[in-house]
């Protein structure tokens, strides 16, 4: 399966946001995660950067 | 292997960009791709959405 891990970038930590993630989609301000068991996030945050083959997605909070 | 590809989002079509993508990262104005074999692509685009089950990955062009 080729789902990865979102991170939240905190200072200099990366911060486990939500597991097994398949779906990123912009929703209002922010993100939507949906895992592949359908489980659903919002974050305000953007994609930083992402290293598919060590399936990690690296998240940004965002301002309003 | 979990690499994706990644579509440039043209009006309603997606165009095929870059293939086998690994690690997606912000350059300057734009993104870094880099695919399996180390090739580096760069755009100046944002990541719009993905499905990694999928294997894709939508970019969105940006203005300077």
């Amino acid at each position: 399966m080729c789902e990865a891990n979102a991170y939240l970038k905190d200072g200099d930590n990366e911060v486990l946001f939500m597991e097994s993630v398949d779906i990123i989609e912009p929703y209002e301000n922010g993100l939507k995660l949906m895992d592949i068991f359908g489980k659903q996030m919002f974050i305000q945050a953007k994609i930083k950067d992402m290293t598919l083959l060590n399936h990690r997605i690296i998240l940004e909070r965002t301002d309003i």
